[in-house]
């Protein structure tokens, strides 16, 4: 059979792993296929620049990414700029020459995935498992693997910067300010670091798993979100007490009131496996009504990583293309996303781990005990571990299982008394992973 | 569009799975298709003196599966019956008719599955998700979601009851056989334990996954095994001394002398994810040579879980029937299997836990030792914990790297010493995963 011919727009991380890929893994590819894929023409802005390895001798070299998208000597368009302007137009182009697209743009697809993926009903397939944690296959395993089941819950680590941030916090009893440093100077973390260390990047991943495992239309800014700022080792030293650790857990449940999806730090069992994610690593458990739980894992990020991703989709798509599959049936996890069906964060239940800051002085379990009753909230456990600080003294309350609503209005309460030196910080202990 | 027609044959185990979650998920698996799954017809030889639930009113329900395989109504057929040979007339009389075939059946498709996949070819597709590790979608991983990589080893527990039946004696430091006896009690050990606990269904497995993984074809019974009934609660209390545990491994890598397969019982570090994979679960842990380390976990069997794979894989032939997609293309992960190019243990090189049971003597060390370096094999460390039988006393060497085949030659010379009580156990230390 004929070589499928690849069109490649963007020669950054991404795009230069796949490159990289492609000529590593060439006649393995074709032995996979039964055809060979061919690099026919690649672009960036400042290809005719820069120098792009990888690049094979034969393939069209342009800054202009017209002339590949929509090029008819092209059979499948890879859009690896990022971002959600040109993007957008590139892969739209794409759609409209009928040309399948990959794509690895989280933030574009999180955004605008429905619209895109109803223009190209009918003419050409989207493929973007390279948009979420870069080298765990999790759309191929909800879109085909476990397909047939009905996903329940899952619960995702999908941001390798926070999580090595909070590992690193774990390990070495640093501050946050101090790993987050150190992670910059090693490029762990950006120079602006606030889309992971917020949580805006796992939400981003989180809205899309959401969207291929509920099949629900899901803005990122409908979830709740809360960033790893606040840990301190403190934390994980109660935690640790507690049988726990914590991570920022992306958490999406069907419940009766609707989808609960949140991102924030939580406390998870250690003796989960979830709990052994290290460092930049990502992992999706998976709670499915039939198959029961399943865990997946691999690197969050990575040129080659997330090059397999986007390798990996230009196969499937080549292999579509060879034998004859027309785009009538959506390669997406469902034909069409329905309208979300959110529930509030209000509604949430859960024991909660409370950490406050107190001055030391007498009847402050009392108090605080007094306003947790008021709210209806038991309490669960008292902590204090040995410090030298009375003036700052951390100490925790773990409590029953409680709606949010009232734990909030409880803290709000706190956060007035004159012993509390700062804003209490609630944590969700999670007991489904 | 109209419904895609399914003809399911057997209905054991698997079969009422797949069977409960057609019934159960039915309009789940509509809005992701775009169109129905309709169980069309049933078959097991019993059919019509049993009764079996979730077959839908419409449904042809017979004896005789030859109504089923090759019937002009039906799309896509279901081999759950199991065995090898009268399955395998199922397989071959669906292929023939053009219909693609779902399977569950390790034994045949390790057997004789890349005959089948050649008589498929061009006719119709083979799916078999579900014969290896239930609940893992692995075969769609390797399949699909890190096609574009080249797997250089993978490490995986694929037998639920082997795992179970380790776990407990290192959770209860009980002996094997009570542990057995109380599996077998419970129903999870068969009344003839022997493809389990041997490692010969682990080793179907594993030559299923090579084969997908490395696109050679690798019979069962050219692979190294070894089963799990010499293994004492002795030998997790000096695995744990030296921070491993034991696992039935069944592990893959590409090497300079070929594929190196095998499956026996092996030291693990206690840190490595695979470590806490507890009870009846499965796990792959796969490196490849971009996207490095991912780790897959999941049910290792059970009607529902692995009516999971069932379900998934009717689903991806449905669609590829409805987006008229031929089968030029093989859905294996290669088009066509290699011959076998694999590596003798003889000369797999690994550090090794050797465990001795002696009657109490002076010069023990020094003549193992001296044995040892005629071999030219190094210590690591030896390892003697208290014990108070003196006529049968275990204890422990590490070697460090050394060829299994001058390990075994020195095992050899030490059986024949009149201190050893029992052969010397040797188990490979494990450092890949």
């Amino acid at each position: 059979m004929k070589p499928v011919r690849i069109g490649l727009i963007g020669t950054g991380n991404v795009g230069s792993g796949a490159l990289e890929i492609l000529a590593l893994n060439g006649s393995e590819l074709e032995a996979k296929l039964g055809f060979p894929l061919e690099i026919a023409a690649v672009s960036s802005r400042n290809i005719l620049t820069k120098s792009v390895s990888n690049i094979p001798a034969g393939a069209r070299v342009t800054a202009d990414w017209r002339e590949v998208a929509g090029a008819a000597d092209i059979d499948i368009v890879c859009e690896l700029i990022g971002g959600t302007t040109t993007a957008r137009e590139i892969i739209e182009c794409a759609l409209k020459a009928g040309k399948p697209v990959i794509t690895a743009n989280k933030e574009l697809m999180a955004l605008a995935g429905p619209e895109l993926q109803a223009e190209a009903t009918g003419k050409a397939t989207i493929h973007m498992e390279a948009s979420v944690a870069g080298g765990v296959p999790i759309h191929a395993v909800l879109r085909e693997g476990i397909a047939g089941d009905s996903a329940q819950a899952f619960f995702g680590i999908l941001n390798g910067t926070s999580n090595y941030i909070l590992t690193e916090i774990e390990a070495k009893s640093s501050a946050f300010d101090d790993v987050l440093g150190e992670a910059q100077r090693l490029g762990y973390a950006e120079a602006d670091p606030t889309a992971d260390v917020e949580g805006y990047d796992a939400r981003s991943k989180l809205a899309l798993l959401a969207q291929m495992a509920f099949g629900q239309r899901v803005a990122p800014g409908s979830i709740y979100c809360e960033g790893i700022r606040r840990i301190t080792p403190f934390d994980f030293q109660y935690a640790h007490t507690l049988g726990h650790t914590i991570r920022l857990v992306c958490a999406a449940r069907r419940t009766p009131a609707g989808l609960a999806l949140s991102v924030r730090p939580t406390l998870i069992p250690k003796s989960t496996i979830l709990a052994s994610v290290l460092g930049a690593y990502n992992a999706v458990w998976v709670r499915g009504a039939a198959g029961q739980d399943t865990f997946y894992y691999g690197r969050g990020a990575g040129a080659l990583p997330t090059g397999v991703a986007v390798v990996s989709d230009i196969m499937r798509a080549a292999r579509d293309l060879r034998s004859g599959a027309s785009a009538r049936v959506s390669p997406f996890s469902f034909q069409k996303l329905a309208e979300p069906d959110l529930a509030s964060i209000d509604d949430f239940v859960c024991g909660y781990y409370l950490r406050f800051r107190v001055k030391d002085s007498t009847g402050i379990i009392a108090t605080l005990g007094r306003i947790l009753a008021e709210n209806g909230i038991s309490i669960d456990a008292v902590l204090q571990l040995p410090t030298d600080d009375k003036a700052n003294l951390p100490f925790v309350i773990t409590v029953e299982p409680a709606r949010e609503a009232d734990v909030r209005k409880a803290l709000l309460e706190m956060e007035a008394l004159d012993f509390i030196v700062e804003k209490p910080l609630a944590l969700p202990l999670e007991r489904g992973v």
